[in-house]
């Protein structure tokens, strides 16, 4: 079972690396670029049958290791 | 418009920082992980109302700045 999580900063939290590219990207004439924020995506392959249980491992995962929950907020999407 | 793009290392390339957070997982006794692959996502606002410019708009974009094609793939979706 494979799942994707992504990691975003929450709204309202400064993001000054998706602030550096949307300015590389307007120096590349790319004028049309209003905002730019980045993540980070991390694929997971488990070995587990069950989703729900696959769900809520990922999620404990999340909240301890791959997400700092204080600025960030997280999806889990099976795929 | 909102774009998210996403980018990852191409299969067979090392992923150094995804190993480490496999790692990282496995010794906080999440031995279900098999394998772990960490990529980024961009999430581009546009000022742009056709779907079809902006797709190209994004992806001239990955191949100048966002992607090294070389090693990783990017998707792009809008949200």
């Amino acid at each position: 079972m494979k799942a994707r999580v992504t990691v975003m900063l929450k709204n309202g939290v400064l993001d000054p690396q998706g602030e550096a590219v949307k300015q590389a990207l307007n120096s590349l004439e790319y004028n049309n670029v209003e905002s730019v924020r980045q993540g980070k995506v991390i694929e997971i392959g488990l070995v587990e049958t069950s989703k729900e249980k696959a769900n809520k491992s990922i999620q404990e995962m999340c909240e301890k290791l791959l997400a700092n929950t204080v600025i960030e907020s997280y999806e889990i999407e099976f795929i």
